[in-house]
């Protein structure tokens, strides 16, 4: 027997109260008790994304919700800036063009993360720029972007920050209303350790106003219509009812442990992570401020990334993940967010010694185990 | 101990080896796992939905699946009919308002439907109208529409017919390809019996020829990327993987039970339903075809249809649904979709019994269960 554990950057493990909490009885989205559910959940999402702004929810995956960012505060030809420095920000890119907006690309080389005077001097240059397009952990490198500092760059400029924080809201501080976040986006299957199917947005003063200029289409996903109803506490469209159930069950865990035990949590996972893959020999693929939902590990010289993932499949059942596009067999993504303990890195990082063994790598047995027990018995 | 049961018109309940299905441990979507999951799953609804062509499952609710009908296939300024005989009719007007679309709304009274001549009229007076927008089951009045004929109508012009079968899939014979119906657009929480957040789409060749040529907005819901995904058995963008899941478990029930059979027992569930009600003296809403999906029922002057509603839920624990707009007060909504037994018809129809004698109605008591009886009895 081999257990499975599911250590991809997402979707993650739900835990199994959630998934019996998923499992009641479906009960309809106009009753008292889908009422008292969504008051609940209402609250518990202010409180996780840090706004006093409604939090909402459409019944969809992160990608609508960063449509539904664009869709409801931009306009066909608006320009905009897209910090550029791995595949998430390539589907802003994407988005971006699906609505013909015109284009200013910031880009870094993968690993990297782009300054913010450089974010300040392109708004400096384009006086026109209406928002400014970002990950907050961008997945598909590791690294964490400072989004607290692109919004002092925004905030005194006509344009909007917008934030896919999908692989890090739970995971890493992201103080929408302090720092002055115009638009944060998430959806449920990273941090907050549900299935995926729920879309998570919330707008900020100002990018309320730029939703009433804004001419794109947009019918399922029109956040304003959207607000009307959460405000009266009803659901416009029938939701995705058993997601907002477990919902619940995961906001009243993430109180529970506290919100910044959670970052903290989080950050310890990734620094003992990151110290196994260290002691190795290995080196992380992040150059810039590392995300803590996620450690990217690159390969010595002629290892394939995609059998160290294949391994970990094969051998240990564990599901992780390899690069993709310009990094596919040259790095391997662990994750460690959402529903992730200290056991599952040192589960990760003894399998990884066998892995690398298994290739014919020289592996120091233990090393990486005990590089990430220091971090774990550190006072922090 | 009441026990509870969900009679609503969607969402219907979710059988217990469903709800347990999807409650096992979450999987990742790029693996083989799910690989052989979603080869099961496209071709279980190609025999649903009757059609050769892919079903696309986007994660989002029905409304989100009609949306993408209409921006994948439209564009702003084109002319489209829609035939406007309910609440489900004003959101194609609403999607299509908001696609910035020309409509020629043909309107029948609720409870009517719109006769096939009168479409094929208005696609003679105005040449250049792409699309004709319909209901196949309209929830809100218990219609059925005649699709089957809308499509001998649309087949010899230009025009595409849009069917939004989301109370209808699973629940009544549409049978996609040999009808010629261009568009079928469905959801997973009425006839499949699953939680709500998962949409379902396919195209026909002429559907997907309009795709090439639509130049409205969209990259959430871009079909004709999803198709290119699905053909190469990969998800796009993470999908709603705990609904898939159960959606395999749902398409191997109706396979075991026969697609034709549960078209049978959802038309004698809906016999027995109107025959129950008619034995105590009420007029159904319904004046044109019914609706095997669900039934609605008119109250006795005096008597507020929301009681009824609030008195099936205090009093007996179950959940009807009363009706909206025009209709509030005025009728109430029995479901029996999906999961639905003729054992439900008859606890609905004692529990209409008790409730209208509490509200002070005379009532012959076994009269409506014993006409629901008679139809179960009947070799059909």
């Amino acid at each position: 027997m081999k257990k499975y554990q599911l250590m991809a950057p997402g979707p993650t493990p739900v835990p199994t109260e959630v998934l019996l909490a998923m499992a009641r009885p479906m009960i309809h989205h106009r009753t008292p008790e889908y009422a008292a559910l969504f008051t609940e959940v209402r609250a518990g999402l202010k409180r996780l994304v840090q706004t006093r702004q409604e939090v909402l929810t459409p019944a969809c995956t992160g990608t609508g919700a960063m449509e539904a960012a664009v869709a409801n505060t931009l306009s066909a030809g608006d320009r905009v800036i897209v910090v550029n420095a791995g595949a998430f920000a390539q589907r802003w890119l994407a988005i971006a063009k699906a609505y013909k907006l015109q284009i200013v690309e910031l880009a870094a080389p993968h690993g990297e993360t782009v300054p913010a005077e450089r974010v300040a001097e392109a708004l400096r240059t384009h006086r026109d720029v209406k928002a400014v397009l970002v990950q907050h952990s961008e997945s598909s490198t590791g690294v964490l972007h400072d989004v607290r500092a692109y919004a002092q760059v925004t905030a005194g400029t006509d344009a909007i920050l917008i934030v896919d924080a999908v692989s890090s809201l739970g995971i890493a501080d992201l103080q929408m209303d302090a720092w002055a976040i115009d638009v944060v986006v998430s959806a449920s299957q990273k941090g907050l350790m549900l299935p995926p199917g729920l879309g998570i947005v919330a707008l900020g003063d100002k990018a309320w106003q730029a939703a009433a200029r804004a001419s794109s289409p947009k019918f399922y996903l029109d956040l304003t219509e959207e607000r009307t109803y959460a405000a009266r506490n009803e659901a416009r469209f029938t939701p995705a009812v058993s997601i907002m159930v477990g919902l619940r069950e995961v906001l009243r865990m993430i109180e529970a442990e506290g919100l910044a035990n959670v970052f903290r949590r989080h950050d310890r996972l990734s620094r003992a992570t990151r110290a196994g893959a260290e002691a190795l020999g290995l080196r992380l693929f992040v150059k810039a401020t590392p995300s803590p939902a996620l450690t990217a590990v690159e390969v010595p010289a002629g290892v394939d990334a995609d059998r160290v993932v294949e391994g970990f499949a094969t051998a240990h059942n564990i599901t992780i993940d390899g690069g993709r596009g310009p990094t596919k067999g040259k790095i391997f993504r662990i994750g460690h967010m959402g529903y992730a303990a200290e056991t599952d890195v040192i589960i990760a990082l003894a399998a990884l010694e066998q892995v690398l063994a298994e290739l014919g790598q020289p592996v120091d047995f233990g090393a990486s185990v005990r590089a990430a027990q220091k971090v774990f018995v550190e006072k922090s």
